[in-house]
Protein backbone atom coordinates (compact mmCIF):
# COMPACT_ATOMS: atom_id res chain seq x y z
CA UNK A 1 0.00 0.00 0.00
CA UNK A 2 0.98 3.78 -0.92
CA UNK A 3 0.07 6.28 0.53
CA UNK A 4 1.01 10.09 -0.72
CA UNK A 5 0.04 13.72 -1.39
CA UNK A 6 -1.94 15.31 -4.04
CA UNK A 7 0.09 18.41 -4.48
CA UNK A 8 -0.31 21.95 -6.71
CA UNK A 9 -4.02 22.41 -5.19
CA UNK A 10 -5.27 26.44 -5.28
CA UNK A 11 -6.88 27.90 -2.16
CA UNK A 12 -9.91 26.51 -2.40
CA UNK A 13 -13.29 28.97 -2.97
CA UNK A 14 -16.82 28.56 -2.10
CA UNK A 15 -18.49 26.92 -5.22
CA UNK A 16 -14.67 25.56 -6.28
CA UNK A 17 -15.16 22.23 -8.24
CA UNK A 18 -12.56 19.95 -5.52
CA UNK A 19 -12.97 16.99 -7.82
CA UNK A 20 -11.85 18.55 -10.97
CA UNK A 21 -9.38 20.35 -8.66
CA UNK A 22 -8.17 16.95 -7.80
CA UNK A 23 -7.94 15.00 -11.65
CA UNK A 24 -6.20 18.07 -12.58
CA UNK A 25 -2.91 16.95 -10.53
CA UNK A 26 -3.23 13.11 -10.39
CA UNK A 27 -4.04 10.41 -12.18
CA UNK A 28 -6.83 8.37 -10.32
CA UNK A 29 -7.37 4.70 -10.34
CA UNK A 30 -10.81 3.23 -9.59
CA UNK A 31 -9.53 1.35 -6.31
CA UNK A 32 -7.73 4.58 -4.69
CA UNK A 33 -9.12 5.80 -1.70
CA UNK A 34 -8.90 9.83 -2.21
CA UNK A 35 -8.35 10.98 1.73
CA UNK A 36 -9.63 14.65 1.65
CA UNK A 37 -9.64 17.04 4.24
CA UNK A 38 -13.22 18.43 5.22
CA UNK A 39 -11.38 21.95 5.58
CA UNK A 40 -11.53 21.75 1.57
CA UNK A 41 -15.05 20.43 1.23
CA UNK A 42 -16.25 23.14 3.55
CA UNK A 43 -14.68 25.94 1.60
CA UNK A 44 -15.99 24.47 -1.12
CA UNK A 45 -19.10 24.07 -0.04
CA UNK A 46 -19.22 27.66 1.36
CA UNK A 47 -19.63 26.65 5.24
CA UNK A 48 -16.79 30.10 5.85
CA UNK A 49 -18.71 32.46 8.21
CA UNK A 50 -18.57 35.03 10.63
CA UNK A 51 -19.07 35.33 14.46
CA UNK A 52 -21.37 38.32 13.77
CA UNK A 53 -23.97 35.55 12.64
CA UNK A 54 -23.93 33.91 15.65
CA UNK A 55 -25.75 36.63 18.47
CA UNK A 56 -24.66 35.09 21.61
CA UNK A 57 -27.61 33.31 23.49
CA UNK A 58 -27.74 33.54 27.55
CA UNK A 59 -26.78 29.81 27.55
CA UNK A 60 -23.61 30.80 25.33
CA UNK A 61 -22.78 33.63 27.53
CA UNK A 62 -22.72 31.80 30.29
CA UNK A 63 -20.69 28.93 28.63
CA UNK A 64 -18.20 31.55 27.49
CA UNK A 65 -17.56 33.37 30.39
CA UNK A 66 -17.25 29.97 32.61
CA UNK A 67 -14.71 28.81 30.48
CA UNK A 68 -12.97 32.61 30.53
CA UNK A 69 -12.85 33.08 33.96
CA UNK A 70 -10.83 29.85 34.00
CA UNK A 71 -8.50 30.14 31.63
CA UNK A 72 -7.68 34.01 32.78
CA UNK A 73 -8.50 35.14 28.95
CA UNK A 74 -12.35 36.36 27.61
CA UNK A 75 -13.64 34.47 25.33
CA UNK A 76 -16.12 35.44 22.72
CA UNK A 77 -19.97 34.19 23.42
CA UNK A 78 -20.39 34.38 19.69
CA UNK A 79 -18.61 31.10 19.23
CA UNK A 80 -20.17 29.43 21.94
CA UNK A 81 -22.86 30.31 20.31
CA UNK A 82 -22.03 28.47 16.72
CA UNK A 83 -20.67 25.34 18.99
CA UNK A 84 -24.57 25.01 20.10
CA UNK A 85 -26.12 26.07 16.43
CA UNK A 86 -23.99 23.22 15.19
CA UNK A 87 -24.64 20.92 17.59
CA UNK A 88 -27.71 18.01 18.48
CA UNK A 89 -26.14 17.83 22.34
CA UNK A 90 -23.15 19.09 24.15
CA UNK A 91 -21.23 16.11 26.52
CA UNK A 92 -19.52 18.60 28.34
CA UNK A 93 -19.47 22.52 28.77
CA UNK A 94 -16.69 22.58 30.62
CA UNK A 95 -13.59 23.01 30.56
CA UNK A 96 -14.03 22.43 26.96
CA UNK A 97 -17.48 22.03 24.45
CA UNK A 98 -17.26 18.69 23.46
CA UNK A 99 -20.39 18.15 21.30
CA UNK A 100 -22.33 15.97 19.19
CA UNK A 101 -22.58 17.08 15.34
CA UNK A 102 -26.21 16.42 13.64
CA UNK A 103 -24.17 13.90 11.59
CA UNK A 104 -23.17 12.10 14.99
CA UNK A 105 -19.53 12.83 15.29
CA UNK A 106 -18.62 13.21 19.05
CA UNK A 107 -15.68 16.15 18.77
CA UNK A 108 -14.80 19.73 20.55
CA UNK A 109 -15.89 22.66 19.33
CA UNK A 110 -18.30 20.84 16.91
CA UNK A 111 -15.12 20.40 15.12
CA UNK A 112 -15.40 24.51 13.82
CA UNK A 113 -11.94 25.86 13.07
CA UNK A 114 -10.75 29.19 13.12
CA UNK A 115 -7.05 28.90 11.53
CA UNK A 116 -6.43 28.80 7.47
CA UNK A 117 -9.65 30.46 6.57
CA UNK A 118 -9.15 33.54 3.76
CA UNK A 119 -12.19 36.43 4.73
CA UNK A 120 -13.89 34.85 7.75
CA UNK A 121 -13.72 34.31 11.24
CA UNK A 122 -14.88 30.23 11.13
CA UNK A 123 -15.16 27.15 9.17
CA UNK A 124 -17.81 25.32 9.90
CA UNK A 125 -18.14 20.76 9.35
CA UNK A 126 -19.71 19.87 6.01
CA UNK A 127 -23.31 19.58 6.63
CA UNK A 128 -23.53 15.91 5.67
CA UNK A 129 -19.83 14.45 5.12
CA UNK A 130 -21.71 11.35 4.05
CA UNK A 131 -23.20 13.22 1.24
CA UNK A 132 -20.18 14.94 -0.23
CA UNK A 133 -18.12 12.54 -0.03
CA UNK A 134 -21.05 10.62 -1.68
CA UNK A 135 -20.83 13.52 -4.73
CA UNK A 136 -16.56 13.09 -4.82
CA UNK A 137 -16.94 9.69 -5.16
CA UNK A 138 -19.33 10.10 -7.68
CA UNK A 139 -17.44 12.63 -9.84
CA UNK A 140 -13.93 10.77 -8.86
CA UNK A 141 -14.56 7.45 -9.50
CA UNK A 142 -12.64 6.57 -6.70
CA UNK A 143 -13.31 5.37 -3.63
CA UNK A 144 -13.70 8.87 -1.44
CA UNK A 145 -13.16 9.62 2.65
CA UNK A 146 -13.47 13.35 4.07
CA UNK A 147 -11.24 13.63 7.02
CA UNK A 148 -10.76 15.84 10.05
CA UNK A 149 -8.41 15.46 12.88
CA UNK A 150 -9.67 15.17 15.89
CA UNK A 151 -8.83 14.30 19.85
CA UNK A 152 -10.12 11.10 21.70
CA UNK A 153 -10.99 10.34 25.25
CA UNK A 154 -7.97 9.19 27.00
CA UNK A 155 -5.01 9.48 24.86
CA UNK A 156 -3.13 12.79 23.81
CA UNK A 157 -2.92 14.17 20.30
CA UNK A 158 -4.72 14.36 17.63
CA UNK A 159 -4.99 11.80 14.68
CA UNK A 160 -7.18 11.55 11.86
CA UNK A 161 -10.24 10.37 11.46
CA UNK A 162 -13.31 10.02 8.87
CA UNK A 163 -16.72 12.23 8.71
CA UNK A 164 -17.79 10.83 5.70
CA UNK A 165 -16.45 7.66 2.99
CA UNK A 166 -18.21 6.93 -0.15
CA UNK A 167 -17.23 3.78 -2.33
CA UNK A 168 -16.40 1.81 0.47
CA UNK A 169 -17.66 0.69 4.13
CA UNK A 170 -16.61 2.04 6.93
CA UNK A 171 -15.29 -0.97 8.84
CA UNK A 172 -14.22 -4.74 8.20
CA UNK A 173 -16.73 -7.08 9.81
CA UNK A 174 -14.39 -10.51 10.84
CA UNK A 175 -17.43 -11.98 12.97
CA UNK A 176 -17.62 -14.85 12.14
CA UNK A 177 -14.45 -15.75 10.44
CA UNK A 178 -11.96 -17.61 12.39
CA UNK A 179 -8.51 -17.72 14.19
CA UNK A 180 -5.33 -19.96 13.15
CA UNK A 181 -6.48 -22.69 15.91
CA UNK A 182 -10.16 -22.50 14.22
CA UNK A 183 -11.58 -20.44 17.35
CA UNK A 184 -14.22 -18.28 15.78
CA UNK A 185 -13.23 -14.14 16.26
CA UNK A 186 -15.58 -12.52 18.30
CA UNK A 187 -16.64 -8.83 18.13
CA UNK A 188 -14.26 -7.90 15.79
CA UNK A 189 -14.90 -4.96 13.65
CA UNK A 190 -12.26 -3.02 11.94
CA UNK A 191 -12.84 0.68 11.64
CA UNK A 192 -11.20 1.18 8.20
CA UNK A 193 -11.85 4.35 7.17
CA UNK A 194 -10.69 5.81 10.21
CA UNK A 195 -7.55 3.97 9.91
CA UNK A 196 -7.57 5.23 6.17
CA UNK A 197 -7.61 8.75 7.51
CA UNK A 198 -4.96 8.53 10.21
CA UNK A 199 -2.35 7.18 7.36
CA UNK A 200 -3.54 10.02 5.32
CA UNK A 201 -3.00 12.53 8.11
CA UNK A 202 0.96 11.01 8.29
CA UNK A 203 1.60 12.63 4.63
CA UNK A 204 -0.78 15.72 4.50
CA UNK A 205 0.41 17.74 8.15
CA UNK A 206 -1.02 20.69 8.73
CA UNK A 207 -0.29 24.22 9.37
CA UNK A 208 1.66 26.35 6.02
CA UNK A 209 2.77 23.44 4.84
CA UNK A 210 0.19 21.24 5.08
CA UNK A 211 -1.88 19.88 1.65
CA UNK A 212 -5.58 18.54 2.25
CA UNK A 213 -5.62 15.23 -0.24
CA UNK A 214 -3.86 12.12 -0.25
CA UNK A 215 -4.59 8.82 -2.41
CA UNK A 216 -4.30 5.68 -0.80
CA UNK A 217 -3.09 3.31 -3.60
CA UNK A 218 -3.14 -0.08 -3.63
CA UNK A 219 -4.95 -0.95 -0.60
CA UNK A 220 -7.52 -3.34 -0.62
CA UNK A 221 -10.34 -4.07 1.21
CA UNK A 222 -10.40 -7.50 1.01
CA UNK A 223 -13.40 -10.12 1.13
CA UNK A 224 -15.10 -9.02 4.22
CA UNK A 225 -18.19 -8.07 5.59
CA UNK A 226 -18.42 -4.78 5.48
CA UNK A 227 -20.50 -2.22 7.98
CA UNK A 228 -21.63 1.12 7.49
CA UNK A 229 -21.62 2.05 11.19
CA UNK A 230 -18.94 4.62 12.65
CA UNK A 231 -20.82 6.70 14.97
CA UNK A 232 -21.95 4.94 18.05
CA UNK A 233 -26.01 5.67 18.49
CA UNK A 234 -26.71 6.62 22.25
CA UNK A 235 -27.91 3.04 23.20
CA UNK A 236 -24.62 1.09 22.18
CA UNK A 237 -22.45 4.45 23.93
CA UNK A 238 -21.02 3.64 27.64
CA UNK A 239 -19.22 6.83 27.80
CA UNK A 240 -22.30 9.39 26.97
CA UNK A 241 -24.65 8.61 29.69
CA UNK A 242 -21.96 8.98 32.17
CA UNK A 243 -20.77 12.87 30.71
CA UNK A 244 -24.06 13.67 30.59
CA UNK A 245 -25.00 12.81 34.50
CA UNK A 246 -21.28 14.16 35.23
CA UNK A 247 -22.07 17.80 33.44
CA UNK A 248 -25.67 18.13 35.04
CA UNK A 249 -24.55 17.36 38.55
CA UNK A 250 -21.27 19.63 38.03
CA UNK A 251 -22.33 22.34 35.54
CA UNK A 252 -24.79 25.04 34.68
CA UNK A 253 -27.20 24.40 32.09
CA UNK B 1 5.02 6.87 2.13
CA UNK B 2 4.89 2.83 1.56
CA UNK B 3 3.39 0.14 3.69
CA UNK B 4 4.22 -3.41 3.85
CA UNK B 5 3.46 -6.52 5.46
CA UNK B 6 6.71 -8.55 6.48
CA UNK B 7 5.53 -11.93 5.56
CA UNK B 8 6.82 -15.37 6.71
CA UNK B 9 7.32 -15.26 10.66
CA UNK B 10 7.11 -18.59 12.11
CA UNK B 11 4.43 -18.74 14.85
CA UNK B 12 6.54 -17.04 17.76
CA UNK B 13 7.41 -19.37 20.86
CA UNK B 14 8.39 -17.65 24.83
CA UNK B 15 12.42 -16.64 24.45
CA UNK B 16 11.88 -16.21 20.52
CA UNK B 17 13.95 -13.58 18.96
CA UNK B 18 11.52 -11.43 16.93
CA UNK B 19 14.60 -8.91 15.56
CA UNK B 20 15.93 -11.49 14.23
CA UNK B 21 13.07 -13.58 12.86
CA UNK B 22 11.98 -10.11 11.57
CA UNK B 23 15.51 -9.06 10.32
CA UNK B 24 15.66 -12.34 8.33
CA UNK B 25 12.58 -11.51 6.20
CA UNK B 26 13.18 -8.16 5.51
CA UNK B 27 16.22 -5.57 4.79
CA UNK B 28 15.21 -2.86 6.88
CA UNK B 29 16.32 0.40 7.02
CA UNK B 30 17.22 2.94 9.47
CA UNK B 31 13.96 5.11 8.85
CA UNK B 32 11.90 2.47 8.72
CA UNK B 33 9.19 2.41 11.16
CA UNK B 34 8.54 -0.96 11.81
CA UNK B 35 5.35 -2.26 13.07
CA UNK B 36 4.86 -4.89 15.93
CA UNK B 37 1.58 -6.36 17.17
CA UNK B 38 2.08 -6.54 20.67
CA UNK B 39 0.87 -10.30 20.46
CA UNK B 40 3.90 -11.47 18.81
CA UNK B 41 6.25 -9.41 21.84
CA UNK B 42 3.94 -11.16 24.14
CA UNK B 43 4.36 -14.47 23.24
CA UNK B 44 7.87 -13.83 22.91
CA UNK B 45 8.00 -12.25 26.12
CA UNK B 46 6.34 -15.51 27.97
CA UNK B 47 3.18 -13.58 28.74
CA UNK B 48 0.96 -16.69 27.75
CA UNK B 49 -1.15 -17.54 30.67
CA UNK B 50 -3.93 -20.06 32.35
CA UNK B 51 -7.00 -19.53 33.49
CA UNK B 52 -6.41 -21.30 36.46
CA UNK B 53 -3.75 -18.87 37.57
CA UNK B 54 -6.28 -16.97 38.57
CA UNK B 55 -8.08 -17.79 41.29
CA UNK B 56 -11.34 -15.60 41.21
CA UNK B 57 -11.64 -13.51 44.19
CA UNK B 58 -14.83 -12.09 45.83
CA UNK B 59 -14.73 -9.03 43.67
CA UNK B 60 -13.60 -10.77 39.95
CA UNK B 61 -16.59 -13.24 41.30
CA UNK B 62 -19.40 -10.07 41.23
CA UNK B 63 -17.93 -8.74 38.28
CA UNK B 64 -17.88 -12.16 36.49
CA UNK B 65 -21.89 -12.93 37.77
CA UNK B 66 -23.43 -9.45 36.71
CA UNK B 67 -22.08 -9.34 33.16
CA UNK B 68 -23.24 -12.96 32.51
CA UNK B 69 -26.71 -12.75 33.69
CA UNK B 70 -27.14 -9.36 31.52
CA UNK B 71 -25.22 -11.72 28.84
CA UNK B 72 -27.48 -14.88 29.09
CA UNK B 73 -24.04 -17.11 29.70
CA UNK B 74 -21.95 -17.76 32.63
CA UNK B 75 -18.89 -15.87 32.34
CA UNK B 76 -15.40 -17.19 33.80
CA UNK B 77 -14.92 -15.02 36.85
CA UNK B 78 -11.11 -15.76 36.73
CA UNK B 79 -10.87 -14.33 33.51
CA UNK B 80 -12.42 -10.72 35.73
CA UNK B 81 -9.35 -12.12 38.02
CA UNK B 82 -7.20 -11.86 35.19
CA UNK B 83 -8.51 -8.51 34.21
CA UNK B 84 -7.79 -7.11 37.92
CA UNK B 85 -4.52 -8.39 38.44
CA UNK B 86 -3.13 -6.60 34.91
CA UNK B 87 -5.36 -3.07 35.47
CA UNK B 88 -4.29 0.15 37.69
CA UNK B 89 -8.00 0.13 38.15
CA UNK B 90 -11.27 -0.72 36.31
CA UNK B 91 -13.13 2.62 34.94
CA UNK B 92 -16.35 0.22 33.56
CA UNK B 93 -17.31 -3.03 35.64
CA UNK B 94 -20.75 -3.67 33.35
CA UNK B 95 -21.63 -4.24 30.51
CA UNK B 96 -17.84 -4.41 29.55
CA UNK B 97 -14.16 -3.85 32.23
CA UNK B 98 -12.97 -1.09 30.81
CA UNK B 99 -9.28 -1.25 32.64
CA UNK B 100 -6.27 1.08 32.63
CA UNK B 101 -3.49 -0.75 32.44
CA UNK B 102 -0.05 -0.38 34.26
CA UNK B 103 1.34 1.65 31.75
CA UNK B 104 -1.59 3.77 30.93
CA UNK B 105 -3.51 1.64 28.50
CA UNK B 106 -7.42 2.50 28.36
CA UNK B 107 -8.77 -0.66 27.24
CA UNK B 108 -11.52 -3.01 27.32
CA UNK B 109 -10.23 -6.03 29.07
CA UNK B 110 -6.79 -4.73 29.99
CA UNK B 111 -5.82 -6.20 26.48
CA UNK B 112 -6.10 -9.69 27.01
CA UNK B 113 -6.52 -11.86 24.30
CA UNK B 114 -8.08 -15.11 23.93
CA UNK B 115 -7.70 -16.38 20.14
CA UNK B 116 -4.42 -17.35 19.02
CA UNK B 117 -2.65 -18.75 21.63
CA UNK B 118 -1.50 -22.43 21.02
CA UNK B 119 -1.43 -23.88 24.76
CA UNK B 120 -2.40 -21.30 26.94
CA UNK B 121 -5.92 -19.52 27.67
CA UNK B 122 -5.04 -16.24 27.50
CA UNK B 123 -2.20 -13.41 26.77
CA UNK B 124 -1.55 -10.87 28.10
CA UNK B 125 -0.11 -7.49 26.89
CA UNK B 126 3.86 -6.69 27.30
CA UNK B 127 4.57 -5.45 30.77
CA UNK B 128 6.22 -2.44 29.36
CA UNK B 129 5.50 -2.16 25.52
CA UNK B 130 8.15 1.07 25.95
CA UNK B 131 10.67 -1.09 27.31
CA UNK B 132 9.79 -3.27 24.59
CA UNK B 133 9.91 -1.65 22.10
CA UNK B 134 13.35 0.24 23.15
CA UNK B 135 14.86 -3.06 23.22
CA UNK B 136 13.80 -3.93 19.48
CA UNK B 137 14.59 -0.49 17.98
CA UNK B 138 18.08 -1.30 19.41
CA UNK B 139 18.75 -4.66 17.64
CA UNK B 140 16.81 -3.79 14.15
CA UNK B 141 18.30 -0.32 14.14
CA UNK B 142 15.18 1.16 12.91
CA UNK B 143 12.17 3.03 14.73
CA UNK B 144 10.08 0.66 16.11
CA UNK B 145 5.93 0.57 17.50
CA UNK B 146 4.55 -1.94 19.73
CA UNK B 147 0.34 -2.19 18.82
CA UNK B 148 -2.24 -3.53 18.96
CA UNK B 149 -5.90 -2.60 18.06
CA UNK B 150 -8.90 -1.33 20.75
CA UNK B 151 -12.14 0.13 20.54
CA UNK B 152 -13.10 3.21 21.65
CA UNK B 153 -15.35 5.83 22.78
CA UNK B 154 -18.09 7.42 20.34
CA UNK B 155 -17.33 5.25 17.75
CA UNK B 156 -17.49 1.52 16.27
CA UNK B 157 -14.81 -0.62 15.60
CA UNK B 158 -11.43 -1.54 16.32
CA UNK B 159 -8.52 0.54 15.37
CA UNK B 160 -4.59 0.36 15.09
CA UNK B 161 -3.07 2.09 18.00
CA UNK B 162 0.58 2.52 19.49
CA UNK B 163 1.60 0.42 23.07
CA UNK B 164 5.31 1.33 22.84
CA UNK B 165 7.46 2.81 20.44
CA UNK B 166 11.35 3.72 20.72
CA UNK B 167 13.27 6.03 17.98
CA UNK B 168 10.43 8.46 17.49
CA UNK B 169 8.71 10.02 19.90
CA UNK B 170 5.07 9.62 20.55
CA UNK B 171 3.37 12.68 18.51
CA UNK B 172 4.42 15.89 16.01
CA UNK B 173 3.94 18.88 18.47
CA UNK B 174 3.09 21.91 16.14
CA UNK B 175 2.58 24.17 18.70
CA UNK B 176 4.23 27.35 18.06
CA UNK B 177 4.11 26.75 14.16
CA UNK B 178 2.01 28.95 11.75
CA UNK B 179 -0.89 28.81 9.48
CA UNK B 180 -1.17 29.90 5.79
CA UNK B 181 -2.37 33.16 7.23
CA UNK B 182 0.17 33.48 9.59
CA UNK B 183 -1.85 32.80 12.53
CA UNK B 184 -0.06 30.54 15.27
CA UNK B 185 -1.65 26.96 15.41
CA UNK B 186 -2.67 26.12 18.90
CA UNK B 187 -3.43 23.07 20.78
CA UNK B 188 -2.05 20.71 17.54
CA UNK B 189 -0.53 17.52 18.82
CA UNK B 190 -0.32 15.18 16.24
CA UNK B 191 -0.27 11.44 18.05
CA UNK B 192 1.62 10.24 15.08
CA UNK B 193 2.77 6.83 16.57
CA UNK B 194 -0.98 5.68 16.95
CA UNK B 195 -1.27 6.77 12.95
CA UNK B 196 1.59 4.58 11.86
CA UNK B 197 0.04 1.57 13.56
CA UNK B 198 -3.20 2.41 12.02
CA UNK B 199 -1.53 2.22 8.61
CA UNK B 200 -0.08 -0.93 9.83
CA UNK B 201 -2.99 -2.56 10.95
CA UNK B 202 -4.94 -1.86 6.96
CA UNK B 203 -2.49 -4.21 5.99
CA UNK B 204 -1.55 -6.74 8.38
CA UNK B 205 -5.50 -7.83 9.60
CA UNK B 206 -6.23 -10.34 11.90
CA UNK B 207 -7.47 -13.53 12.02
CA UNK B 208 -5.95 -16.55 10.48
CA UNK B 209 -4.62 -14.80 7.36
CA UNK B 210 -3.05 -11.82 9.94
CA UNK B 211 0.63 -11.43 9.59
CA UNK B 212 1.74 -9.21 12.48
CA UNK B 213 4.53 -7.18 11.23
CA UNK B 214 4.24 -4.15 9.03
CA UNK B 215 6.79 -1.77 8.03
CA UNK B 216 6.31 2.09 7.11
CA UNK B 217 8.80 3.19 4.71
CA UNK B 218 9.51 6.33 3.67
CA UNK B 219 7.69 8.79 6.39
CA UNK B 220 9.37 11.40 7.75
CA UNK B 221 8.72 12.66 11.25
CA UNK B 222 9.77 16.12 9.73
CA UNK B 223 11.47 19.07 11.65
CA UNK B 224 9.08 19.45 14.53
CA UNK B 225 9.04 19.55 18.39
CA UNK B 226 8.09 15.97 19.75
CA UNK B 227 6.30 15.13 22.38
CA UNK B 228 6.60 11.27 24.46
CA UNK B 229 3.38 11.68 26.39
CA UNK B 230 0.34 9.50 24.77
CA UNK B 231 -1.64 8.34 27.63
CA UNK B 232 -3.25 10.96 29.44
CA UNK B 233 -2.36 11.43 32.86
CA UNK B 234 -5.39 11.58 35.97
CA UNK B 235 -5.49 15.51 35.30
CA UNK B 236 -5.58 16.12 32.25
CA UNK B 237 -8.96 13.61 31.26
CA UNK B 238 -11.91 14.66 31.40
CA UNK B 239 -13.67 11.23 30.90
CA UNK B 240 -11.92 9.42 33.68
CA UNK B 241 -13.92 11.03 36.64
CA UNK B 242 -17.32 11.05 35.15
CA UNK B 243 -16.87 7.15 34.33
CA UNK B 244 -15.83 6.82 37.82
CA UNK B 245 -18.92 8.91 39.55
CA UNK B 246 -20.85 6.29 37.14
CA UNK B 247 -19.40 3.46 38.07
CA UNK B 248 -19.81 4.60 42.10
CA UNK B 249 -23.20 5.37 41.61
CA UNK B 250 -24.25 2.58 39.39
CA UNK B 251 -22.09 -0.46 40.41
CA UNK B 252 -21.76 -2.60 43.11
CA UNK B 253 -17.87 -2.30 43.56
Amino acid sequence: MEVFTVDGLPEIQPGDDIAALIAEQVSLREDDVVCIASTIVSKAEGRQADLAEFPASDRAKRIAERIGEAAGERKDPRFAQAVLEESEELLLEFPILLAVTRFGHITVNAGIDRSNIPGADLLLLPEDPNNSAERLHEELDSRVVVTDTSGRPFRYGQRGVALGWAGLPAARDWRGEYDRNGKELTATVQAVVDELAAAANLVTGEGAGGTPVAVVRDWNFGDHEGSDELFRTETDDLIRPALRAWTDSHQDR
